[in-house]
């Protein structure tokens, strides 16, 4: 295992059939958006999908890990996260499932056909251009803010490769609710069902998931809200399942 | 109190102050939404408030009970509600803060002048013009299709009153919530808080309550869910405080 480790980097565990990813913690790290995303967005068996913005590779990886999708193609701009993300790909096994692209997400069409696939999957910049403190560290300042690319070019982006009636499939915080779906209705993908995420029960949304369907009618569902925390300060039975596949032991 | 009320009317008890409000079962009836609705505007002492299809008057009854706000105006298209809804303001003694008007909201400003409220509140119709089976009885097809004014049409009139830094709030069904956003930021009212409405804590939301703007900084706030039923189907202890103001007694 250690020839794909780098100087620096980790290996962590993510309790899917051994699945690892390799992470650098001074550059970026995954954090549970990325774990709820993989996990809300539908996919079937056979299913192509795309990752805009991969990073470590962690949303394919999760994907692969506990679905039957036959080909998931990430993108991502910045050369060093797009080769850990390979190196997380190859120690895994999921070389024939999983094709990690260097490139910028606006040129997504260079790297997938146009109008084939059935998934998009994105965990974007957070904060809208020109907003909040950019994050001295170049690595996680593109992560976290749209320096590299907006959420409309996420949105142009998805509708190019999504076919007829495919899904795109985003987290995105609660403050930018409502350019998210102005966006995706602007773009031909019509928001159809979305879910709160509250970090406590008894506490203000902080994230939301949501799902569009390219030329879908529509219709919005909103299901149960998905909470993080139980009184006790520990996951909920739900989330403790996403993370860890089961149930908690009691006490 | 006899002389207020017509045949086939009831009477029924508000549990506020012994506000009681008029309503004819074979016509409408308020429902909790109405009642949600009164109970989630931000209403500070002095407002000036306008009601957008006010029906039996219920809105305006509500928040002159709870509230500070100074004048409140009623706005209703059918003749016989609005009739009922001005016999409810009088048996409350309430003409001189609620005055109701007969007439199109998209007339609004021939009853309010332009840019001078501070709040505006609707129930509006919930069902898109040409959705659904509309109802035959003309007055309840009125309030819950879109049949006399549209969603748009209520949002440029809340506009056109409204103060800049004014509130519009409204409530409306989950499946139109990407409308009811687009078209608020379209008619210049950024939406600010949002509350998700569910039956019960494990079932999908049904309804949602918004305020926007006038103005405003693009950025949303979703509370904590609201939620109606607890486990054993009785009201929540929140609903039961809305509905009934106090604490419910155990058993």
């Amino acid at each position: 295992m250690d020839k794909y480790i780098k100087n620096g980097e980790r290996l962590d565990d993510l309790n899917i059939n051994g699945l690892q990813i390799i992470q650098n913690p001074r550059k970026f790290c995954f954090g549970i958006d990325a774990v709820l995303l993989a996990n809300y967005a539908t996919v079937k068996p056979g299913d192509k999908v795309v990752d805009l913005g991969t990073g470590t590779g962690i949303i394919p990886v999760i994907i692969a890990g506990k679905t039957e999708a036959s080909g998931i193609t990430g993108i991502e701009i910045q050369k060093d996260m797009a080769d850990m993300a390979c190196r997380s790909v190859m120690l895994n096994g999921l070389k024939d499932r999983i094709k990690i692209f260097v490139g910028d997400i606006k040129d997504v069409l260079s790297f997938v056909p146009e109008g084939t696939m059935d998934l998009v999957v994105s965990n974007p910049p957070y904060i809208g251009d020109g907003h909040g403190l950019v994050n001295p560290d170049s690595g996680k300042a593109i992560a976290r803010h749209e320096i590299m690319c907006t959420l409309k070019d996420i949105i142009t982006s998805a509708g190019s490769v999504l076919k007829n009636g495919g899904r795109l499939t985003l987290i995105h915080r609660c403050g930018r609710m409502v350019d998210v779906l102005l966006c995706m209705r602007h773009g031909g993908i019509e928001p159809k069902r979305l879910r709160m995420v509250h970090s406590r029960r008894d506490k203000k949304a902080n994230l939301f998931l949501v799902e569009g369907i390219k030329g879908g009618k529509k219709h919005l569902n909103i299901s149960k809200p998905l909470i993080i925390y139980d009184e006790r300060g520990r996951y909920t039975p739900e989330v403790y399942r996403i993370y860890y596949g089961g149930e908690r032991m009691q006490g």
